[in-house]
């Protein structure tokens, strides 16, 4: 972690131990540069990062202001970390369905720009918050980016596992989301009927260098899947 | 537009127009300074901007490479003008169902930050895309800072109106997105069945300064309701 990164998450720990609200003013540049003892521009990195993640916003002329905390239950749709992450007081468990090595489907050679003869793991599993099904996943890894995964990893966080585990450096992400209806399939794993809603996502994961590892079809429950995303003046 | 954003969306033209793909590499930083005319830290900062927005990626000691174009069809999360700026090669038009000053939702008010006896603008559309109802939006402006609207306004884009009519500058916003059964008016409304899914937004709109000034509920048609979102490591 960049001292700017670590200066923003000290920041953004204040934020949540002083329970500022949204539009609450933070102290000036200078009283932050002090606290903090960084220099002018870190400080100022640090800040941009947080205005990018949605936590703070900065109106010229008149200081920094914090912005509403996320409502509670809500997963956010621009964290990188896997949802495991964001739902942090909730127990997320996972249930493996299937984890082999395979040939990916066209889909999953399109969307990670492998050749159809090219290895993947194949990952099926159910994940769960406390206790409820929130959604079936299925994801594809480059073998030749993942060489190895088990059951256990299954279960647990993938991406810590790729993250501490291999060292990989995970970068940007793309997101598509459709609505549709339950199949069967679906529904039996998620205790639900067929043809209820849901939401579809495709998610592809890539490494800092572009290369993309992970393509993964995600059908959410939708009596609890609640998303939400804080974007900025771009 | 401040001269980075004028570069930046420059470069943006740029790989359009020559028909760049993901991975595909941009010009050392010296050349773009050259090409664009501009210094250094210009240049920097619209790289930034553009690797913000999903543009491009920066791999460190390697170089610029741009990211996958979207699919076609899919309206950006990410967007702070509206979905009409997304879908430019379709045509999107609007039935205006109710326009007036009316007093707000007690959800409504919370979320505009404003009293239970502020006037709003109430406005209630039916949205189209090609002819076909993509969603129905119920939006409430703060009348303080919206003070005037219409309905041929509301037909056409009120963001437009909002920021070249009445000279605001739209800063951040807030999304919360579920998945949902469709009652029985939105059915009537989007030509389909009630109960069948829907895709439900919340989104509230902030100034620059902070102050929220629309407050929406949409329910999207989930025939024709995509979204993309590209994110970057946070």
């Amino acid at each position: 972690m960049l001292k700017y990164q670590q200066i923003a998450a000290e920041i953004e720990k204040y934020i949540e131990d002083h329970a500022l609200q949204q539009r609450d003013k933070l102290p000036v540049l200078e009283a932050l540069m002090a606290q903090f003892d960084v220099s002018k521009s870190t400080i100022t990195k640090s800040l941009d990062l947080l205005e990018r993640k949605g936590v703070v916003y900065q109106v010229r002329g008149s200081g920094i202001f914090v912005r509403r905390h996320k409502r509670k239950g809500y997963i956010s749709l621009l964290s990188n970390q896997g949802f495991k992450k964001d739902l942090e007081n909730s127990a997320v468990t996972s249930k493996v369905l299937e984890l082999d090595v395979r040939k990916p489907t066209e889909e999953a050679a399109y969307n990670l720009n492998i050749g159809l003869d090219t290895d993947v793991y194949y990952v099926k599993r159910i994940r769960y918050i406390n206790g409820k099904a929130l959604c079936v996943e299925e994801s594809y890894f480059t073998k030749s980016i993942v060489p190895y995964l088990n059951r256990e990893i299954a279960e647990e966080s993938i991406f810590t596992y790729i993250k501490e585990g291999l060292g990989l450096k995970i970068g940007f992400s793309d997101l598509y989301l459709k609505v549709g209806k339950l199949t069967e399939e679906e529904a039996k794993h998620l205790g639900l009927n067929s043809g209820d809603p849901k939401l579809y996502a495709e998610s592809i994961f890539h490494l800092t260098n572009g290369e993309p590892f992970d393509y993964s079809q995600i059908a959410y429950n939708y009596e609890d899947a609640q998303f939400f995303l804080q974007s900025n003046h771009i």
